[in-house]
């Protein structure tokens, strides 16, 4: 069922132990938006508990109280009176799932949320983050933003609209950057945290922008990370963007080895859509922003992959 | 003498043949100010015209009326009755100075600007961009804010500003923002301009990056843009914080051959003073971003710059 602010904060305030989690693979808007909402929990003097089932990406661990993130162990319990899964359906939410019975309140933004299962859900699909949710639901449940809270939102704000650059951002995003800067959040220092890579991260840039290849008289641009590249790489994230923003690029392709037998490709454009094309080879995704699994060797899946852009760039 | 921004419009306002311009190495502020104050102007029924002694950056070509700029020839004059200077104190407009003898409207937001020859100004210094102030001076001139103005402005304001990213990043800034994007800004196609960049540009990333050197246990980088590299250069910006961003560095820098006896140093850190090291050679700068000019062969360059940074980070 699908219900309005007032209902979502007339839910938290009904409950009294609550298992807040978020998607696995966590990014800045799902640990941010299980953070604030765990402060705002205890500030309105609830037992709230937050489990995540992954690892938390080391550049989020500036965040205040993350450590008070839990990863459930094999068969762990809990026991609450009420599940909150945000950013994220709740098919997403690995091991966190079997902990408790407790009816589940969903909060989310992303328009994919089918919401199948019919749980009580707030979606605002028009929400540039989870995090912009947040702020709004803290202000309907009359809790405090701290500069705690407030850093712990900005911070999944920035990450899900790639520092206000995505198509998500809306005048509503820049008003509630606005109001969190007024609450104490540094825009200067929380970029500086989330942009911090190591060494092997610079070095696999390094590497990955020396396979760079341009196709179909430079309107396709690929990197490759074969067996050697991949086992320096923890990840590749951004590498793609490194080169879609070549003036003549149109899409943008990253390789990526994952075994002798099987390759990822990720695609990237600047308007054509390329979900149209991983998804003819077995993927799928966004118009700008897609996928696919090759099940075959590096070499073969590079030329499965050119072969299938060459039917889109030929004259 | 200082103009409130009041005084600042009559000024505009009692004017009627203006003559506009900017600093040379023009940014993205010094372009968006230029060409949305001629756009203002315009407006107001006054005969407007934006010289400046520069080329304009590839990636700012996409800006509304670009074109519109011209480059003075050699001792060209504009009958003006107005000079206004935008972004920068009066001796950094080149040829442009001497195309008129009209008093000077200077508007800037550069706490550097000493207004040395007491010309009228209007300075902002706590504005993350000129662009901020040309949309405050809009509203105060009663100029509609149209979706190219706003664009212009909002180039300004992001180039400046690092997406948001730098300490000057104000809750004013993030309103603006908001009130651009309502204007009809779409922050996903600026950024896209923006962010442009030549095959060159990509191949010299790669080349730097490859020269990459850490120091005194990771807490210093280093990337070496030597004769071969500076030949594919068409800029270096921005290079620096590829490294700048690694885990362990303190301060990261680049160094780029410029002939035979003379070398470029730029220092960029997390928050000690690059300014102090980098006036001990000679040149100075700001606490997290300064440069030098080393005058002798690249190999003895570095060895100087090196033997410099060890002096802060010796056991």
């Amino acid at each position: 069922m699908n219900l309005t602010m007032k209902e979502t904060a007339a839910k938290l305030k009904a409950a009294e132990k609550i298992l807040v989690t978020a998607h696995i693979h966590p990014d800045g808007d799902a640990i941010g938006s299980t953070l604030s909402m765990w402060l705002a929990l205890r500030q309105l003097g609830k037992s709230a508990q937050i489990y995540l089932d992954d690892v938390i990406p080391t550049n989020l661990l500036f965040l205040p109280h993350v450590d008070a993130i839990k990863r459930p162990t094999a068969d762990e319990k809990f026991d609450a009176d009420l599940l909150v899964v945000l950013d994220t359906s709740t098919d997403r939410i690995g091991k966190v799932a079997a902990m408790t019975d407790a009816p589940i309140l969903n909060i989310d933004h992303h328009v994919t949320n089918s919401n199948k299962d019919d749980n009580d859900l707030y979606l605002e699909h028009d929400a540039a983050a989870t995090c912009e949710i947040m702020l709004a639901l803290c202000h309907e449940l009359g809790v405090e933003v701290t500069k705690e809270i407030a850093t712990c939102i900005y911070t999944g704000i920035v990450t899900d609209t790639g520092f206000f650059n995505y198509s998500c951002t809306t005048s509503k995003t820049f008003h509630a950057a606005a109001e969190l800067v007024d609450l104490g959040v540094e825009p200067n220092y929380i970029s500086e945290q989330i942009e911090k890579r190591t060494l092997a991260d610079v070095k696999v840039m390094s590497a990955a922008l020396q396979t760079m290849q341009l196709y179909f008289d430079g309107k396709v641009a690929g990197m490759f990370i074969d067996a050697e590249i991949e086992k320096m790489a923890d990840t590749t994230e951004g590498l793609v963007d490194l080169i879609r923003v070549i003036n003549t690029v149109e899409i943008a392709f990253i390789l990526r080895y994952q075994d002798e037998k099987t390759c990822r490709a990720s695609l990237r454009s600047k308007g054509m859509d390329v979900s149209k094309i991983a998804k003819s080879l077995g993927g799928g995704g966004h118009i700008r922003a897609a996928g696919c699994t090759l099940h075959t060797n590096f070499d073969d899946a590079k030329n499965i992959l050119l072969k299938t852009l060459g039917e889109y760039f030929k004259a």
